[in-house]
Formats: C-alpha cells, structure tokens, sequence
C-alpha cells in the first residue's frame, strides 16, 4: 500500500536516503538493495508525491490554526536538521576501521622497518606556508573563516608541512627519515565509493639530506613494493619516470622554453585520454607545432625496463642533451640499485608519466593496480588507437549525463567510468626546503643573495590509504572478516550474577584477556549468547551459582563460517567445559583457539 | 663581540626566537638554555638594535639605489615568510611521536579490552550539527571559509559527531560501545607547556543504549582507572558528582529555577577558585541572595566516599527532593559496582564538581592528578580561607602582568600559573541523540510531536593526550628513552660494498628485522658507526670482503647508560662475533638483547 500522509511519506524518504547513500559507498550492495538508478527514481518519486501531499494538507486545514501557527509549522520545517556529513567526507564504521587499522599497521610496520621515525604536524597551517606550492591546484585548498588572528588553511598534503618542519630545524637534522599518516584536504569533486574524498588519510614517508646519487631513491621505491606485496591489493606496477629526461625530451624535440610544463601537463594525462587527444591539447590549445607534437608522442609512447634505459642511451640526440644525459645517467644507478633490491620486475620505466606537481626535479612514480584503472580505458593501448580514429568508449572527464541535482547531493559522476587511479606516488624534490628558507630569510631561490641558503634536497612517497581501503575492504566483506578483538563474554545460567560476572570481567581485563558481559541485572542466557555472537567471541564463559560456589565455571568455544556470504555460527553439540576460575586464564591461552587468534588470524 | 649589520642581527634573532620557542614547549630546558624571561629581554633589544641598523643603512644607501628599488626591497622584506607553525598548534618531533605513539598504544588496548570498537568521523561538520550544542564556548568554534557550498566548522570534541553518527543509525546499532582517537579543535587561549592547545588530540569511549542503571557508568570509571594506572601520570583521583542531586541541592536551597545553570557554572569554578571568590560571583554576578549562596556552600563543600553517600541519604531535606533522591539512588547502585570493579578508592564524591557542558544528565566525572593542579592553590584548602580572607596566592584567570605582544606571539600568559587541569573528564547524556532525531524529523525534544522518537541514552569519557603527553613526556626525557626501533645497523669495513649492504638490509627486513645503513657508496666506518649510535641501535653488524667471501659477517653489540642526563655508549673490549650470513636473522633473535627489545623494554 502506497503511503500517503506526508509523515509516512518523510519517513520513507529518509529510508530511501539511507539506502542511496550505502548505495553510493557500497556499490557492490546493489544486488540486495536494488540499484542506484531505482533508488533514485523511486526518491524522485516520493519527493513529487510528498509535495503534493503537503499542498493538500494545506488546503485542508486552514482553518485548524491562524496564519501565524501555520507559518511558525513552515519555519520548523524549514530548520530540519540534514543528518549527514560534510560533502566528499565520510564515517568510517567499526568493521571498517577494523579494515583500515589492518592496512595502517601494516604500513607503519614497514615504515619502521626502513628505518622510519614518525613526525607529526597541525591540520592546519598558515595560509601563507601553502601559497605557491601546487600550482593551478592550489584553488582546491580548504580555507579557515578569518575569526580574526592568522589566515589559515587544510593541509593540502603531508609534503609542505614537511618542508616546513624540516626548514624549521634551520641547519639541523637535515639527514632524516620521517613517516606522516593524517588526513588532508582537497575541494576536488569526490567519488566516494573509489576513495577520492575531499577528506583523505595518506602515509607518507621521506628521506631527506645529501646522500650518494639514487640511494634513498631506490630505498622509496623498495619500500613502496614491500608495502603493497603486504598489502591485498593485487598484482601492481611502479611507472617510474624521470623530470630531468622528460625535460631533455621536449627540449630536443623543439618545445620553447616558455611551453614546458604546459606540455609536460598534458602528457601527464595519457594514462586518462588517447594520443589522438593529448596532440589535440597539445596542438590546438597550447599552440605547439603538430611536426614537434608528433616528434614528443614517438618518445613518449616507450615503456619497458632497463632494455628501454640502453636503447635511449644509444640515441645519440637525446645523449646530447645535458639534461637528459643527466637523468639518464641517474636512471642507470638507479636499476643497478634496484636489481639489488629485487624489485625490477615491478618496475616500469614510462616515458609518458609526468606527474602534476610542479616541485619534482627528479625521479617521478606512481603504483597503480589492475583494479585502479576505469574500465574500458587499457592505458597500454593508448597509442593503438590514435592518430586517426577516436575510440568510442573512451571516457572523458565529462559525464556522460549531464549533471542533475537530487536534493542537495553534490552533481552526479559517473562512478563506474572512474578509477581508483594510482594508490601511492612521489618523486625527488630537491628545492622544497630551500624555497622555505629563502623565503624566511626574505631572499629569492636562485638570486645571488640565496647562495648562503643550505641546499635540504628530498625524495619521497604518499600512499593514498582511503584508495586502498576502496581496494582491500571487499575482500574483507566478502572474507566475512571478524570486527571486534573481544575474546571472551561472560554469561550467567541462573540468576542474574552481575557481581560475579564483572568481578570476573575485572580479573580478566586485568590478565590481558579482552573481555564483555551484557549490562543488565538479570539477562537471559539466549540474549547473553546473542550478544556475544553478535561479536563473534571465540570463547562463551558460563557462571552458574552452584558451579561457582565449588571455584567453577563452563568454558563453550564458538566458531564460525562463511554460509551464502553470511557469517554462520558452527552449531557444536559440545556442552562446554567445567574449569577452574582461578586458572580459567591459563586455560584460555593453552587453546589452539586462542593461539590462531593472538597470531593474527583475524587481521 | 656584538653584531652590528641587519644581516648578522637578523641571523641572532632568528636563533633566540628558536630558542624562545623551544623554551615555551619545554620549560624545564632554562637550566641549558636560560630563563625564558632572559631571552625575551635579550630578544627586545635586538629587535631595537635591528631598526636602528636598518635606520642607519637607510641614510648612508640612499645614493646607491634609485627609489623605486628600495620601495621593492621593502617589499620583499615585508613578505617574509614566517616559519612556524599556526598560533596554539605544534609539530611533534620523531622522540616526542615515540611517546605519544606508546601512550596511544596502551589507550587502545584498553579501548579493545572493554569491549569498544573504533569508529572514525570527519576533521569537519555541517556547521549546524555543532550548533547550539556547547553553550557559551560556541565562540570557540573553528569555521571554515565559504567557499560555496556547505557552511562547516572543524569539530569541537567527538561526543557531538559521535551522536550525529549514533542518530544516522536510526533504530539500529543503538547498543555499542565506540571509541575514537583524533584531533579537536578550539579557538582557546592556548598554554603550549601544558598541553592546552587550539588543536589537540582526545581519546573517547562512549557506551551507548538503554541498559540496567549504572552498569554502563561503572564500566567508564573502570576504564579511565585502567588507563591512567598503566600510564605513568602518577597518583590520580576521579572527581564524581551527579547532576541530579546537584539540581537538588540548589532547589532544596531555593535557587530559583532560571539561575540554576548559571549557579551550577559559578560552583564549577571551585576548582581554581576560593569559595569567596565563587561566592561573589554568585551574588554580585548573578544576583543570589547570599543566605542561599551560604547554604549552597555547605552542602558543595563535601567530599569523600560511600559514607559521604550516607551522610547525604540520611539528609531528610534533600531526600526529600524528587532529583536528589534520584540522583542518590544511582549513587548507592554506583557505590556497589565500583567495588567489585576494585576502584572506589581512586574515586571522590565530589559534590562541587558541576562541568561547564550543559548535556549532562547524571553522573560527571573528572580525572586528575597531583601533578595537574595550579602551583600555590590546593583545592581541598578552597574552604580554608573562606569566607573572610583572600588568600594571597590565589591564581586568578588573569595573568599577573598585563598582556604584552612579542613580534606576533599571542598574548603571554603567565604559564607557571596554569596547571595540567583534568586529564580527563565525562559524564552521562541521555539526549543528546534523541536531540539530533528530533532535529532531524524537525520537531523539538519534549514537544507532543517527539514522543515518537527514540531515546538513545549515552555515558563516555574524553581523555586529554596532550596534557598526558606533557606530564608523561619530561619522565621519559629523563628516562632518556629510544625514539626509533631499529635493530641493526649494517656498515662495511672495507670497499664501500654498497650493493652487499643493500642486499643484507633487504634480506634482513624481508625477515622481520628492522634495519637501516649509511646511503652512501663509500662511507667511513666511524661515520657509520656514528649513525647507529645516534639511533642507539642494539646490533652493528660490519661486512668486509674476504669475511663475506666465506659467508660470514661480524656482530656486535651495542648498549647505553645515562650518564649526567645524557645518553652514552657502553664502551666495551668486545671485537665481536662471527656469525654465517645465512644464520644471521635466526642468531640475532635468540640474543638476550633481542629479547629485550621485542619485549618492549623500550617503550
């Protein structure tokens, strides 16, 4: 039956919302909860039907209240509070967190075991320590209210701060090895359910200092191999590229000076578009001569390992160039260390990668994944395609519809043609630092008065944990993964006990066993055994009045397994086990049970 | 010899700056450093000397430069960055990070032990979710900038965001037990050395539904017990009070009922201040009649244990009350849980606790230690002095000079005149949910139209890591404590071998072993040597050709002592010992040292 009155009718408004939004972050729900499309149309629908209920309701009941109650109703409704985060943020749940903190102990494990310390900065900073340090990005910067005092602004990411902090130790500490994981903020359009977020966690970790050339560079890029091997990401790849040889590229293929990063900009975007459309941006937009165009797409369609590396030392045009020689020369260390590593098949050397950010001077890289690709879209044939034909499934960063408003939901995307895109990147950055001290000491970068300036050269990585966790947490639902560390609930058979339930909840905290009871005075036992299932505790402790009064207490251990992706408890026809309360501890950590579960089964 | 030129001025008072800020953050330093008045004096007068040398460099430049080039080294000298960070905010070092991660780690396994689960909620929110929620300290509030869209602020605490959660879940999951970790924000008079900051990190657990009255509460007061006795803060004591009989108290003392949070707000001060002084707040303030401030004061002066309960229930009067007789019924129900939880001794019934948060319904509490209380006043003396004589020591919320600016420091206050404060603090809320519902259905809380939505009554606590952190940190400095977990360090005594140190870091953390070396090709032993020393890594283990050539490398061990504060190396005669390569991992782990370590002897 179809509702009617206009209360019915907000109420199941607000079911539908909760269903769009769990739609929106779990796309794979569709299949129980019915697709987006429907959920859209059938809120659609009801919002037509409730505007329709609300005008009769007007109609008929003018006369129930003067014209000032009825207004004071209106301003009521009009103060209804929205229930729901700030745009492009989320909630994380606690079977998610479990997920996420999974992901971050990993990350921070590996962190320490590469020699990592942990530094920490605000969340926000002084505006001015942001300006001019990401280009035209720099309008996604989240600004503070002026509420009088410093202007002040987000965290665009760990980096500057970093810079910051490291320029803030002046002439000391410039041989570091520092980790960051905190959240940073960027007003970009979000898709929720790949992890782009306006509010995201990254990890980030940095060596900074003069070192012997491309050390602490191949000590990046081993790390970032060992995290994501740990991780459950699936099978990935480093594109790896080089400034310095980019530069030397356009250089010999003729792009004025004036055009680099402009042009470097639009190769960048070859992992998203076809060449057939990078030349057009090239040539069309930013002016460049198509025979120079053409020139640039032959070098930047190479990809391979350390075989590409010789084929371009042997071009005797690119190996004039002082620039190139330079970044080529650093590239042969570099696979050199890398074979040491034993990370080279991870490796791919991609002359197109470019990266946006305007500070890398040296080594640029980014990890990406099967699954972090948008579909249809197979980087690897990009050049397949071009120059004549325009593929009819390539998505462009328009979407397809154009964008409608649905309440005050940001405009829509089209979440299936985007991808996760790359997990973790970063690239040198030898004048970040510098720029923090120049400017301190009121002197330009490169001026003759910023020779005193000590040179804090740096390299380092961001891993982008909410794309990640878009990546790992499926497999955890679909695993059935468990999201609590309790071990033990404690229940009473007769009556009540809640003295002796938490007296022994107490001694089994205190004894470093993870431990819960239900807060009522006298619960049943189903309704106790419920809640503990609920949790999926490895172990039920059962008090009886009797049984304690001899120093006793029955032990039930529980299992559980994946039925039809549900979490089923394994019916046991075990009656428990009668234990001493005094060595119930003891007992506990003897069993296989509990052996599987402190080895980390569960994470 | 006194610098005399801008640049060398510049240059001394960029480095007393440094050290005015280190002294802030670390009080006890002056005895190395100098007293912090010391160099605020020095600091004034080079900032004298400086505009007198840039004065003096005006009239004798004038002839060198045209106008308009002086005009612009002027400007650049105004656009000179300011390196640090923003006002209230601090970075954390790698050493301080160490220990605060270790504090961390002890909470949340606390968190686990009780049974929580870890729920993460956005830096920011709508802004009309924290509305209307904080009473006066909304000035607090942090905005964000309009930049189009919605209006938002950063969060104030994680009780608003943790109920805004509980009331997206509708009717479910309203039985859960939460915690979160995470920064808040207030735009406060910070007082850096003692961990009061405009961005700092709490701890929250908070349990939630309806449950048998008091277990719930019992469980958060075993809770902070648990916590605060495994951190090293000291002796502690829960300050305990009730809402209901405090509301009691001042009606059965003829408050009239529009004063009563106003009064409620004066008695909260007692804590910092003298009852005199809280008395005349009372009445010239707030216009009490004195003969019900005088009764006020005999009843809020008390504090004890169960037998203060006694004495309260034996009150005909205030039994009498519908409140306070509520109030002390969930007292005697509280009494008894609290000892079989083992804790009544860390608790004091504290009936001039009275928490500034107006969504408070029942039982308060607040944390602290000796260490955390205001030099010169003794709140158990409060009553002392009271009612005729002001003490003379008596800190006031003003500083005892007047504010005075440096550069652009925020306004000094006098630091050695705050105390810690609470360390933690909570209460019970059984509306704050049912507020957001209500907000959410646009109907106000206790009108006809909300007796349909659902109460979702909750209890948590809020611990404060900062001010932990500032109690906590000068022990561990003391202590001299490890600020990294590497293991080993590995050198070369010969050739540089870089790729076979390379290759055995590698080998060593793809097993386990946190290990680090010298990114150099051809470093000294005693600079490597060097480097794991200022890491105090346990284990140097030294390559050399010909050894390597039999599969052997050299250990040795390495061990610290304080000596005069400071961290030294256990000088030893040992040359090491030769272990196979292949064996190394395996050797390494059965040491006595190792074990120690893994142990977690050093956090």
């Amino acid at each position: 039956m179809a509702s009617t009155t206009p209360e019915a009718l907000e109420a199941e408004i607000a079911q539908q919302t909760a269903i769009f939004n769990e739609l929106r972050l779990n796309p794979e729900k569709a299949e129980t909860l019915g697709s987006l499309d429907d959920v859209k149309k059938s809120l659609g629908d009801l919002k037509k039907r409730l505007a329709l209920a609300k005008n009769a309701g007007k109609e008929k009941k003018p006369k129930d209240k003067d014209g000032a109650q009825a207004q004071a109703q209106d301003a009521t409704k009009k103060e209804r509070l929205m229930l729901k985060t700030a745009k492009g943020t989320r909630d994380y749940s606690p079977a998610e967190m479990f997920c996420r903190e999974h992901v971050e102990r990993i990350v921070k494990d590996v962190f320490t075991s590469f020699g990592g310390s942990c530094l920490d900065t605000p969340v926000f900073e002084r505006k001015d320590v942001l300006t001019d340090k990401y280009g035209e990005d720099s309008k996604l910067i989240f600004d503070l209210k002026d509420q009088g005092g410093e202007e002040l602004a987000l965290r665009y990411d760990h980096t500057v701060p970093l810079a910051r902090y490291l320029a803030m130790q002046g002439g000391n500490n410039t041989h570091s090895k520092l980790w960051q994981i905190g959240k940073v903020y960027r007003r970009d359009n979000p898709v929720m359910s790949k992890g782009r977020m306006r509010e995201f966690s990254q990890a980030d970790f940095d060596i900074s200092g003069v070192w012997d050339p491309m050390v602490p560079d191949a000590e990046i890029l081993s790390l970032i191999c060992t995290i994501l091997s740990k991780l459950d990401v699936g099978e990935f790849t480093i594109k790896l590229n080089n400034r310095k040889i980019l530069d030397g590229i356009f250089e010999v293929c003729g792009v004025p000076a004036e055009k680099i990063r402009a042009i470097s900009s639009a190769v960048d975007k070859l992992d998203k578009s076809p060449w057939s459309e990078v030349k057009r941006e090239m040539t069309e937009d930013k002016g460049l001569d198509p025979a120079v165009a053409d020139k640039i797409g032959e070098y930047v369609k190479h990809k391979g390992g350390p075989e590409l590396l010789e084929k371009l030392l042997a071009d005797s045009t690119l190996t004039a160039n002082q620039s190139a020689k330079e970044g080529l020369g650093e590239m042969e260390i570099l696979f050199r260390l890398l074979k040491v590593y034993q990370v080279v098949d991870k490796i791919s050397f991609d002359l197109s990668l470019a990266r946006g950010l305007d500070y890398y001077t040296g080594i640029i890289y980014e990890a990406i994944v099967a699954a972090s690709a948008p579909p249809g879209f197979n980087s690897a044939n990009a050049f397949a395609a071009a120059p004549t034909t325009e593929p009819a499934q390539a998505p462009t960063s328009k979407p397809k519809s154009a964008p409608k408003k649905l309440g005050d939901e940001e405009p829509e995307v089209d979440e299936s043609q985007v991808g996760v895109g790359s997990i973790a990147a970063g690239g040198r950055y030898d004048h970040l630092v510098s720029a923090f001290l120049a400017g301190a000491a009121g002197v330009k970068l490169g001026s003759k008065e910023a020779k005193k300036i000590p040179s804090i050269p740096c390299v380092g990585i961001s891993i982008g944990l909410d794309r990640i966790f878009a990546l790992v947490w499926p497999k955890w639902v679909e695993r059935g993964a468990r999201a609590k560390e309790t071990m033990v609930y404690v229940m009473s058979a007769g009556d009540g006990l809640l003295d002796e339930r938490i007296g022994l909840v107490r001694d089994l905290r205190a004894a470093g066993v993870k431990a819960d009871f239900l807060a009522k005075n006298k619960p049943k036992l189903a309704a106790q055994f419920a809640a503990g299932e609920k949790d999926e505790v490895p172990f039920a402790v059962i008090l009886g009045g009797d049984e304690l009064r001899q120093g006793l207490v029955t032990v039930k251990e529980q299992r559980w397994e994946l039925v039809d992706g549900k979490k089923a408890k394994i019916e046991s026809t075990d009656k428990g086990t009668q234990v001493k309360r005094s060595e119930l501890v003891e007992w506990l950590k003897k069993t296989p049970t509990w052996q599987e579960w402190v080895s980390q089964k569960w994470s």
